[in-house]
């Protein structure tokens, strides 16, 4: 029976430290700012996108929400980003996936200034992080606090085999590269992957964020291996539930986490903690 | 017996098709350009410096060598890559490794223009090739040769097993982004790596860049699997070998690339091919 990694309990000392930082920030006459622009009315954005700025307000980050209609144009998202870009009051700039069909995401991303890219989609914070780079800048929010969960729970990484399922640019990618600047044996996964099960046995950690429920389950898992499900998928039932069959995978796994209350909760803690990174980034270099 | 990869033949194809390119500039009043920046008296340095300007000239490329003492200073070498971003006749700029210790490399590559970036360091243009971007930029030059060799002898990528063994920035992390671009599912080994031997086993393509002579023998490679080899070490006798021992491998592989002759010289025809797109982007965006 594995030890079930509390995400949630995780999320609260983060966010406590936060707000702590927030405050000793304001006596330096420094306030935090967070904007997220949104286009459209996808109900599940929405929602995402309150509950970031319901826990902004509540750590006392500012919190300004840019909301589009759906047929905005890319000039528009473009101009906003600018002025988001030049604003001294917004430390960090998130846009809100999925974009309408006519927005071109990857060139919205692009355009969000290096030092307000709260997401790190911007390819220059991509390349330091592969290329290791020891300065400050930030890393996608996910397998940031994916890195922390594993730090808090003494998870070996040195020398250890990690297989990543998905190769997206906002969760496989940049865990890809900080498990290999952690020394690990990483390999990556994605959907024209032969024999997945035979691959993921030999992981000592398994990292999923294929987006499909419960494609993993106990016989595909290393006895003892630490498992760490990305995928949050809503079924008919309304009910969420991962991309790993927990209740058959935390007989066998070492850790594990659960959905919800694994990585979810500690994403939105991380992107608030790296709002506050990148406001004192911004003020103290 | 494995066929064996024709890195030179393959080389000198590539070498024609760059000559007849900048003829075609030429007309058009481009004259395509490569600095070398230099400092020091390495032996090896020197005589690859040599070569590459040879090569330059030989395919109509002009090539200025920028020779520093061992005991430059940083500031210096960051002026003149200064000089050299903003010198409309220069096209590639590249820093031979290695520099002199009180020398921080990754400062002085970071500053070359990523426009003019020949050998892919800038973090702007490897975080483009990890984010998979579709425009155009420059990649280093080792692994997008491997690219063309495996093109060249039509060895499947997608789903196919990739294990790479070494992390370097020039050329274990491009290949790795390069690879997963092409939906292979791709190992990234290193020294912390245990029981390399029976990864490397399960390896359908196997490249070795570990500069340990003779790392990898037929007892590691699976039967069949293509062996790219991107060692080149010298011998105490004076003869250079690879990571791999090319005699008892190339009884079990099914491609195996020689050294010498196999990866190295694809890698300064691609160094030339490179300095030609940038050219042409530069002009022709």
């Amino acid at each position: 029976m594995a030890t079930i990694i509390d995400g949630r309990s995780l999320a609260k000392t983060i966010n406590t430290q936060t707000s702590k930082r927030v405050a000793k920030l304001n006596q330096q006459g420094i306030h935090p700012g967070i904007a997220v622009v949104i286009a459209g009315d996808d109900s599940a954005s929405l929602i995402y996108t309150r509950n970031k700025h319901k826990k902004a307000m509540k750590l006392g980050i500012n919190s300004v929400l840019k909301k589009y209609p759906f047929n905005v144009s890319q000039d528009e998202l473009l101009a906003e980003i600018d002025k988001l870009n030049k604003d001294d009051s917004i430390d960090a700039i998130l846009v809100q996936q999925p974009m309408p069909p006519q927005i071109d995401s990857r060139i919205i991303t692009n355009a969000i200034s290096p030092e307000k890219d709260v997401d790190g989609l911007n390819p220059l914070n991509l390349g330091k992080l592969f290329a290791n780079q020891n300065t400050n800048y930030p890393i996608a929010c996910t397998p940031r606090g994916i890195m922390r969960m594993l730090e808090e729970y003494n998870v070996k990484l040195k020398g250890q085999n990690v297989v990543i399922i998905g190769r997206s640019i906002l969760v496989g990618k940049p865990l890809l590269a900080l498990l290999n600047n952690a020394d690990a044996t990483v390999t990556m996964a994605g959907r024209s992957t032969t024999n997945l099960s035979r691959l993921t046995q030999t992981a000592d950690i398994l990292i999923v964020a294929a987006g499909v429920p419960h494609l993993i389950s106990a016989k595909d898992i290393k006895a003892g291996a630490t498992v760490i499900d990305v995928g949050i998928n809503r079924l008919s039932t309304g009910k969420l539930t991962g991309d790993v069959d927990f209740d058959s995978a935390k007989e066998k796994a070492g850790l594990i986490t659960p959905v919800p209350g694994g990585v979810g909760p500690m994403t939105i803690a991380t992107l608030m903690e790296q709002t506050v990174d990148l406001a004192q980034w911004r003020h103290h270099g």
